[in-house]
C-alpha cells in the first residue's frame, strides 16, 4: 500500500539532518577549546594561589561524582589532590577540519590529577583519556583503558580492582583481542567482581573504568569510521542512521555481559569533564558561601596547602587574606573540608 | 592579620575569568546558531511532510516537561499541535558583535507553537518570548510576559491564570510598575493562586508565568548592564561578580514572594529551546521504536494529519509509508498517541 517511489519523508533524509548537527556539534567543540583554552590557561595561574582549590570544588561535585566518593576518597582528596586538568587531544593533535581518519575524535578527552607525595599511592599523577570510538557494529561512545593506580601497601581502597582491571587490559592487548574471555585474567576479575556485587565502592575504582558496553581499539574506530563514510557516499541506509546502528540484539545483550569495575564511569567523566572543569569557579564561590555560613574556625587549617614545601609551616591566613573587605578582597581557600558534608 | 596589599588571588581575578567564559559562551551561542539555522530550515522542510511529527517528539519529552503535561494538555498538542519553533530574536536583531546595548541579549529566544483551528481557542498561533535580561539589583535570567490563550467558553483548563496573568501584566504595564501590587489585578490574582494552591496544573498554565523571581523590563536590563559595564571599567568590585550579585536578602526575600502563575516556567522553557527543540529527531527515532515494539494498529489513525485540508480524508499509510523495507525508508508519523503513555 505503501507508496515506496514518493515517499513524503524518508529516515535518510532525517540521518542526513542528525549528521549535519553532528558536523556542527563537532566544529563547536573545537571551537570552543580554541576560544577557551587560553582562559583555562589563566585561570590556571590564579587558582594555583589558592589552597584546597580543587578539593573545594569536588567537594560541591554534582550529584553524578559526588554519590560515588566515600569518606576516606574525600579525604585523600582533600589532602592531596594539588591540580585538575582536562584536555582534549583529538582536537590538539588533528591537522585537518574534518576529524574522520585524523587521528582522535575532539569529543575525547583526557582528565589530569595531580597529587602531592602522599600515605596512600605512589603516584603523583593519574591520567585517563576517554576516547570517543565507534565500533564496528555502528556503536559510539566513551572507551577508556585502566589506569593502574600503585597502591601503597595495605592501603588499596579499590580491593585490586584497579590492578586487576589493568592486568586484564595488557593481557587482552597481547591477544590482540579486547573481548578475550579464555584468559585466566577475566576469570580472576569476573569472579572478583561477581564476589563484590557493589561492595567496593571507592571513587578510585573509577580509574579501571573501561566502557559502558566493551573496549573499542583506535584501529576499530578507524575501520568503523572509514566504512560508514563509504557508506554513506553509496546511500545506504545501512548505518547512515547515527540514531539507529545496525546491531544485533544477541550480540548488544552478550557485550552488555562484559565485566567492568565500575558502574557509572561514563557519567563521572563526562561530569568531571562538562561540569567540574567549566564551572570551577561556580563551584568553589559556592563553597566559600557554605564556609561563610558555617563560621569555620581557620585554626583547622595546617599547612597541606603548600605543596612546594611540605616542611615550612606558612600562615595561611597571611598568604591568602583571611577577610573580605569590600575592596579588593583576597581569596581563601578556606578550611579543607576533611569530612563529607553530604554523607 | 591578612595581608591585604599583597592577596595571592583577588575575587576580581576569578570573576573577569568568570567575565571571560560568559563573553566565550555568548560567542559560541551566536556561532551555533549562525551555523545551525539553515539546518533547521532543511529539518523544517523534511518533517514538514511526517504527520504528527511535533507531538509525537513532545509525548517523548524530559521529565522536565513531562511532568506538567496533563492527558487533556497532551489530547489538544497530539490533535492540534501542527508546527513547534525555537528563534532567537537578540542574535538576528543585533549588528556589532557585543550585544550590550545592541538589543536583546543572544540568550533570550522564541518559543512558537502552531495549532489547527480547534475547539479548545481561538488561536492558531502561540509564541511565548524569554528574554534574558539583568536586574538593577544584579540578578540575571529569564523572564517572559503571559500569553492570554482565547480559551473557547467553557474550554480554559488553566481556570482564568492565564488570563489574570496577563491582565496583571498589562495593567502594571500602564502604571509603569512592574512590581505594583496596588492593582486589583495583583489582589485578584494573587488570590487565585494561593486558593489553587497547585490544584490548576495544565501545561497550558505555563504560557502565563513571567519570572522565578520578577519581570524586568528591557529598560531596566538595559540600565543595569551599562552600570555594570562601567563598574567592570573603573575595576570596582561591586557588581562586578557575575556569580554573587549586590543583592540585599531582604529584597530578595520579598520579591520571592512575587505571584507567579506556574512552579517551573524557566525549567520548561529550557527544556524546549535546548533539548526539545536540537534533539527532536532522536525524540522522534524513539517515539517509532516505541510504536514499533507496541505494535500499534493503523487504522486507528484518522485524518487530523491533513492540515491543510481537514474535510478530505486521505490514505496515512500511502502517503507516508506503512512498512520499512531495507532500502529507502519512509517515515510514518505513526498514530498519535492520543493519551498519554507515562501518566
Amino acid at each position: 500500500m505503501a507508496d515506496q517511489e514518493t515517499p513524503s519523508a524518508t529516515y535518510e533524509e532525517l540521518a542526513a539532518i542528525e549528521d549535519a548537527f553532528e558536523e556542527i556539534d563537532t566544529e563547536m567543540i573545537r571551537k570552543q577549546y580554541a576560544l577557551s583554552t587560553p582562559v583555562y590557561t589563566k585561570r590556571a595561574a590564579v587558582i594555583a594561589k589558592i589552597p584546597n582549590f580543587w578539593p573545594l570544588v569536588i567537594e560541591q561535585a554534582p550529584q553524578e561524582i559526588d554519590q560515588f566518593i566515600q569518606p576516606k576518597d574525600s579525604q585523600i582528596l582533600v589532602e592531596n589532590l594539588t591540580s585538575f586538568e582536562v584536555t582534549r587531544p583529538g582536537i590538539a593533535a588533528e591537522s585537518g577540519p574534518d576529524s574522520a581518519g585524523s587521528g582522535e575524535n575532539p569529543r575525547s578527552f583526557k582528565l589530569r590529577f595531580e597529587f602531592k607525595a602522599n600515605d596512600d599511592f605512589e603516584d603523583t599523577v593519574l591520567e585517563k583519556s576517554f576516547w570517543h570510538r565507534r565500533a564496528k557494529d555502528g556503536w559510539s561512545g566513551l572507551v577508556s583503558e585502566p589506569v593502574n593506580i600503585r597502591w601503597k601497601t595495605g592501603k588499596d581502597l579499590t580491593e585490586g580492582l584497579t590492578g586487576m582491571a589493568s592486568r586484564l587490559f595488557e593481557a587482552r592487548r597481547k591477544t590482540g583481542d579486547f573481548e578475550n574471555r579464555g584468559l585466566q585474567e577475566y576469570t580472576a576479575l569476573k569472579k572478583k567482581v561477581e564476589h563484590a556485587n557493589g561492595m567496593n565502592t571507592s571513587f578510585f575504582t573509577w580509574f579501571g573504568w573501561v566502557s559502558s558496553r566493551r573496549y573499542v581499539s583506535a584501529e576499530e574506530s578507524a575501520e568503523a569510521e572509514a566504512k560508514r563514510a563509504e557508506a554513506k557516499g553509496e546511500d545506504k541506509s545501512d548505518g547512515a542512521d547515527p540514531e539507529a546502528p545496525d546491531l544485533e540484539n544477541e550480540e548488544l545483550a552478550d557485550d552488555d555481559q562484559e565485566v567492568e569495575v565500575h558502574e557509572a564511569g561514563e557519567d563521572i567523566a563526562v561530569s568531571f569533564a562538562e561540569d567540574i572543569w567549566p564551572g570551577a569557579i561556580k563551584y568553589f564561590t559556592q563553597a566559600q558561601e557554605q564556609e561563610d555560613m558555617s563560621d569555620v574556625d581557620f585554626e583547622e587549617m595546617d599547612d597541606e596547602e603548600d605543596s612546594a614545601d611540605e616542611d615550612a609551616p606558612v600562615d595561611i591566613r597571611g598568604l591568602v587574606g583571611a577577610s573580605k573587605p569590600n575592596g579588593s578582597r583576597s581569596v581563601s581557600g578556606g578550611a579543607p573540608p576533611s569530612k563529607k558534608r553530604k554523607t
